[in-house]
C-alpha cells in the first residue's frame, strides 16, 4: 500500500476530543479545522509557560542526505508512537510539508508508511493555513516596498539594493529571476525581483523562533528589506510600517497546530524553514508547548546532522533556552552503501566492504554530537527489505566500537511496534542521566570564527576563505551584529561543498561565497556554494499523476 | 465605532450549533473551521439538491457605482435579517472578499455597521483558504506550463501565445507585466508573462460555477492556457495533465461556508470572482444550497445592474437553472446626486436638482430589469445622516411615477430592524406573483448580436464597433463556442466605456477592445476599455494602519 492508502485507512479520532483526553487541554482553547486538525490558543500556551513542568526534549536527526532516503520524520513519529506504547508520555513535533514539493519529486512530508501523521492530503495540502499566511505577510511587505518608491521613495529606497524577494509555494523555475515593474508608468519602476518558495521566506524563520504576539511583531518590524541610496542605511520593515499588518495576517499562523498519528498520538506539526538559508526546525512554540503537556518531546531538524542538528542546537535551542537530553542519529544501510560510493541501482546488494567505508559519515556526525555538544546519541537504522544480518551486525558493532547503541528499526512496516527498542534505549539514557550540552561556541567570539568553527569542528574543513567583499561585509556586520549566531547554507549532500564528495571528506576548503543578515530572525546566513531557493519541477511532476475522485478521494499524492 | 469594533462586540453562537437549530443541518455535515466558520460538505449539498423544496430568490443589486459608496453588501445582510425578523426563514449569500485590496483603499468586504457578516476579520483576511487554494490551483497550472516548455516542449506550446498568467491575492502593481525565466538556462524560456489578482482567475470564475467535484475537474481540464506554433490548436490544461491536481488542491475551497450575521441569521460566503472580466457572483452551489434550506435566498451581484445582475441573470441563472423571484436595486441620495454632477465634498448638501438629474441612473436600471428581464424591483435607498426629507420625498415620488416602490432603509445603523419595510415589500411581491424571468437574450444568436443586445438594450448604446481582428476573434469562436454566454468587461463607473459619463447616456459607442475565451467557465469575455486586472495600492494604504495587540486584537482593518 503507498503511504497515502495506508493514511486514508487510518482510524482518527476527534482531535479535541483526543487532546482532552491524553492532555487534558481545555475544548475551548482549540481551533477546529475540520475534526482531525486544530490550533491551540496563544492564551493556553502561555498558561503553560509558567508551569514549572518540563519534558524531556529529544532530536532527530540523520546522516548526509542521499537519494537512497533516510527517515527522519518516519523515525519521528515511530519513535513518538513507540514511547507512547512504552507508556511514555510523548509528543512528536514535526515542520509543516510545504505544498510545492507536494507537485514535484518528492510527494508529501507526513511521514511514511506506518509512522505517519495524519489527515496526511490535509497536512500535505493546505493544512491550517499557516504557510498561506506567511506567504501573503511576506508579499504584503514587498508590494508595500514597490508601492512606497512608486509614490516618491520618502525612504530613499535604493531600488538596486532591494534584498526582500517575493515568495509562492510552488515549484516554479521562472520566477527565480525576473524583472517586475514593465508596461509603463502606471506600473512602477522597473527592476530585477524573483521569487523563492514561501520556506525560504524570513518571515518563516521569524515565526519558527517568535515566542509570542509581541515577539513576533518586533521582529517583522526589524526585517531588513533593503538599503537607502546612501548604501548604508538599512530599510527596516517598520519603516514601511507594514509590521502590524504583518502580524494581523499571522494572527492564527502563530498558533500551533495539533494532529495525531496513525496510532493516535498526538503531534504538534508547526512551521518549516529551510535548512540550508534558514534554521530548518518546527516552531519554538510547537517544541516548548510539547515539552509542558508531555513528559517526552521527539523533534526532527532539517537535512543531515552537520546542518539540522548544528542549527537546532546552536540557533533554536540558543534562542528558545530548549536543551535537548539526547539525540537519534537516523541511517539507513543502503544510505551508507550509498556514501560508500555505491550508486543508487545496486543498493540492493550486499556490500559490507561499501558500508565500512560509507560508515565514514555516520562516524563524523557521531563524533559530532556527542563531543561538540556533549550530547549522548543512539542510531537507528531504519530497516529494509534488503538489508542483510552480515550488514546490520556490522553496523551495530561499528557503532559499539564508538561506544554507541545501534537499534535496528522497523516502524515504517510495523509502526510504534517496530520502534520500541529504540525508544527504550532512549528512555534508558535520558531518565538515568541528565545531559550537560553545550552550544559549539559562544555568543561573543567574532563572525568569522564562528563560522571557522562550524567549518572546522563540524564539517571537517582545513579553513574557510572568503572574497575581500565578503570579508569587508563580514567586518561591517560584525560591529552591530556580532553576537548573532549563523546560519550556514550549503549543499546538504557532502559534509564539504562539493554535493559529490560522500563519505567524510576532511581538510577541504570551505569557501563562503556570500552573506546575508537576517535581522527579523536574528540570525546571519553564510552561504557556501550556489542556494537553489526556488525548486523546479522535474520532467514528470507529481501533479499529473495527482487526482480527485468525484467523493473527493485523492490519489498520487505519493 | 468603526465596523470592525461593532463586529468585534458582535455576540456570535457557535456555528455548528446554530445551523443545527436554524435548518437542522447534521454536526457532521459541517467541517468547523474555528468555531464560528464552517464548511459544508458536498454530500450534504447533494442530498439537499435531490429534494423538491425550493425557496424564493431575491437578488440585490444596485445604481453605477459612485466614490459615494452604495451599500449591496450591506443591504444583502440588512434584509436577510429583516426577513428573518418578520419570520422568514432566510439565508443570505455573500461573495468572499479578496484579501488583496483590504490593505488598498477599501478596508474590509463583509458589510458594514449593524449588517455585516462576522467574524468580520477572519472572513477578511483568510476565511478558510478558498482564495489561497485557488491562487494555488492557478499557479501550479501556470508553473507546468513553463515547465513543460523548459522540458522539450512536446507539445509545442507557442510561448508568444500563452494566456495563462500566474496570480497573486495582493494589490501589486508591479507584478502586472514583468518577464520571467531570467537568469540562465536552468531557469526556463524568458518571456513576458504578469500576475493578475486572485478574484480574476478562471479558476475562481469555474470555482463558482461548478456544480460538483467531476464538473469542476471537467472545466478545470478544458482551460484554454494558449495555442500551439501552428498559431490555431489550443492547449488545454488537460493536455498538460493538470487538472486532477488542481481540482485536489481546491478539495475543501469546493466546499460553501458558513457564516451569521450580526443578528445570528445564516450566511453562506462562498466565492467571489471579479465582476468585470468573470461574472462576479458567488457560488452556484452556495446559492442553490441556501434555497433548499431557507424558504428565501437573497444574494448580491458585483458593481452596478449593468454589469453585475446582467452577469448574474445571462451566466450564472442560465448555466444553473436559478430563477430570480425579485430584484432589489440599492441607491443612496448621495450616489445619485453624484450621477446629477455633484463632486464628492458637495454632497451632503440638499440639492434636489442634482438629485432628479441622477435618477436617469436608476431609472435605467429600473428599466432594464422590468422590461429586458421582466422581474419585479424595489428600490432601497441606503439612508445617510444628510439626506432630506425633501430628497427621500422625492425619490419616493418619481419612483412611484415609473410603478416601483421605494424604500428608505437604515440597516447600517439599526440592523435588520431597519430593512423591514424593505423585507415587507420583497415578500409582498415573491409571495404573491410568479415572476416570469427571460434572459435577456438566446443561446443561440451570433455572438456578435448578444453583444450587440448587452450593449444596445442594458447600456443605451447606439452601436457597437470594433477592429477587424477583434471581429476575426468573433467570428473564430462564433463557430465552436458561439452558444456560450458573454461577459462584458466594461468600466463600473457608467453605462458608456467612458466613466466619467454620469447619469445615463444614450447612444453612444461601445468598442469592443478585445475578447477572450474562458472555456472552463464557459463564456466569452468582451473587453470594452483597459481592465484593471492587478490593482495597486494607494500611497498611504490601509496595510499601514492595520494591527494586532499582543492578544491578538485586530485594529485599523477598516
Amino acid at each position: 500500500m503507498s503511504d497515502i492508502e495506508i493514511a486514508q485507512k487510518a482510524s482518527m479520532k476527534p482531535i479535541i476530543e483526543l487532546a482532552k483526553a491524553k492532555f487534558n487541554i481545555p475544548p475551548e482553547h482549540l481551533d477546529p479545522y475540520g475534526h482531525y486538525k486544530a490550533k491551540l490558543s496563544l492564551e493556553y500556551v502561555d498558561s503553560l509557560s509558567h508551569q514549572n513542568k518540563e519534558g524531556k526534549l529529544i532530536l532527530v536527526t540523520a546522516i548526509s542526505p542521499t537519494p537512497a532516503g533516510e527517515g527522519k520524520t518516519t523515525t519521528t513519529v515511530g519513535l513518538g508512537d513507540a514511547l507512547n506504547r512504552i507508556g511514555k508520555k510523548t509528543i512528536i513535533c514535526l515542520r509543516e510539508p510545504s505544498l510545492g514539493p507536494c507537485f514535484g519529486l518528492k510527494g508529501g512530508a507526513a511521514g511514511g508508511g506506518y509512522a505517519q501523521v495524519v489527515p496526511m492530503e490535509d497536512i500535505n495540502l493546505h493544512f491550517t493555513g499557516d504557510f498561506h499566511a506567511i506567504g501573503v505577510a511576506h508579499n504584503l511587505l514587498a508590494a508595500m516596498i514597490d508601492n512606497h518608491i512608486h509614490h516618491g521613495n520618502a525612504l530613499n529606497i535604493d531600488s538596486r539594493r532591494i534584498k526582500w524577494k517575493r515568495v509562492l509555494d510552488m515549484n516554479d523555475r521562472a520566477l527565480r529571476k525576473i524583472t517586475i515593474g514593465q508596461g509603463g508608468i502606471g506600473n512602477g519602476f522597473l527592476r530585477e525581483d524573483g521569487f523563492d518558495i514561501v520556506v525560504a521566506s524570513e518571515v518563516m524563520a521569524i515565526l519558527c523562533l517568535a515566542t509570542n504576539r509581541a515577539d513576533l511583531k518586533e521582529r517583522l518590524g526589524r526585517i531588513i528589506i533593503g538599503y537607502k541610496t546612501d548604501k548604508i542605511t538599512p530599510v527596516y520593515a517598520s519603516d514601511l510600517k507594514a509590521q502590524g499588518a504583518m502580524a494581523a495576517v499571522l494572527k492564527d499562523a502563530i498558533k500551533p497546530n495539533l494532529v495525531q498519528t496513525l496510532e493516535n498520538n498526538i503531534a504538534i506539526v508547526h512551521g518549516g524553514p529551510f535548512a540550508n538559508i534558514a534554521h530548518g526546525c518546527n516552531s519554538v512554540t510547537a517544541t516548548k508547548t510539547a515539552l509542558k503537556l508531555a513528559d517526552y518531546a521527539v523533534t526532527e531538524a532539517g537535512f543531515g546532522a552537520d546542518l539540522g542538528a548544528e542549527k537546532f542546537l546552536n540557533i533554536k535551542c540558543r534562542s528558545s533556552k530548549l536543551k535537548p537530553s539526547a539525540v537519534v542519529l537516523v541511517a539507513t544501510v543502503r544510505a551508507l552503501k550509498y556514501h560508500g560510493g555505491i550508486e543508487t541501482d545496486h543498493l540492493n546488494q550486499e556490500n559490507l566492504e561499501a558500508l565500512e567505508i560509507g560508515f565514514s559519515n555516520i562516524q563524523r556526525h557521531i563524533h559530532n554530537i556527542t563531543k561538540n555538544y556533549n550530547l549522548p546519541v543512539v542510531v537507528s537504522i531504519n530497516h529494509f527489505t534488503h538489508d542483510t544480518d552480515a550488514e546490520t551486525s556490522l553496523l551495530k558493532k561499528k557503532c559499539e566500537e564508538l561506544g554507541v547503541k545501534c537499534v535496528i528499526s522497523s516502524h515504517w512496516a510495523k509502526g510504534g511496534a517496530g520502534a520500541e527498542e529504540l525508544a527504550r534505549e532512549i528512555i534508558e539514557i535520558v531518565d538515568n542521566k541528565e545531559a550537560s550540552f553545550d552550544y559549539l561556541y559562544d555568543d561573543d567570539i567574532p563572525l568569522w570564527n564562528k563560522i571557522e568553527v562550524i567549518a572546522t569542528k563540524i564539517y571537517g574543513a582545513k579553513e574557510i576563505v572568503a572574497s575581500s567583499k565578503v570579508h569587508e561585509e563580514i567586518d561591517k556586520l560584525q560591529n552591530k551584529y556580532g553576537k548573532l549566531p549563523i546560519c550556514m547554507a550549503k549543499t546538504q549532500m557532502s559534509f564539504s561543498t562539493d554535493p559529490t564528495l560522500k563519505g567524510a571528506p576532511s581538510n577541504h576548503i570551505i569557501e563562503i561565497s556570500d552573506v546575508k543578515l537576517e535581522n527579523g530572525a536574528g540570525f546571519i546566513v553564510v552561504i557556501a556554494g550556489n542556494m537553489m531557493t526556488m525548486p523546479g519541477l522535474p520532467k514528470v511532476p507529481t501533479a499529473e499523476k495527482i487526482d480527485i475522485d468525484d467523493d473527493g478521494l485523492i490519489t498520487g499524492l505519493f
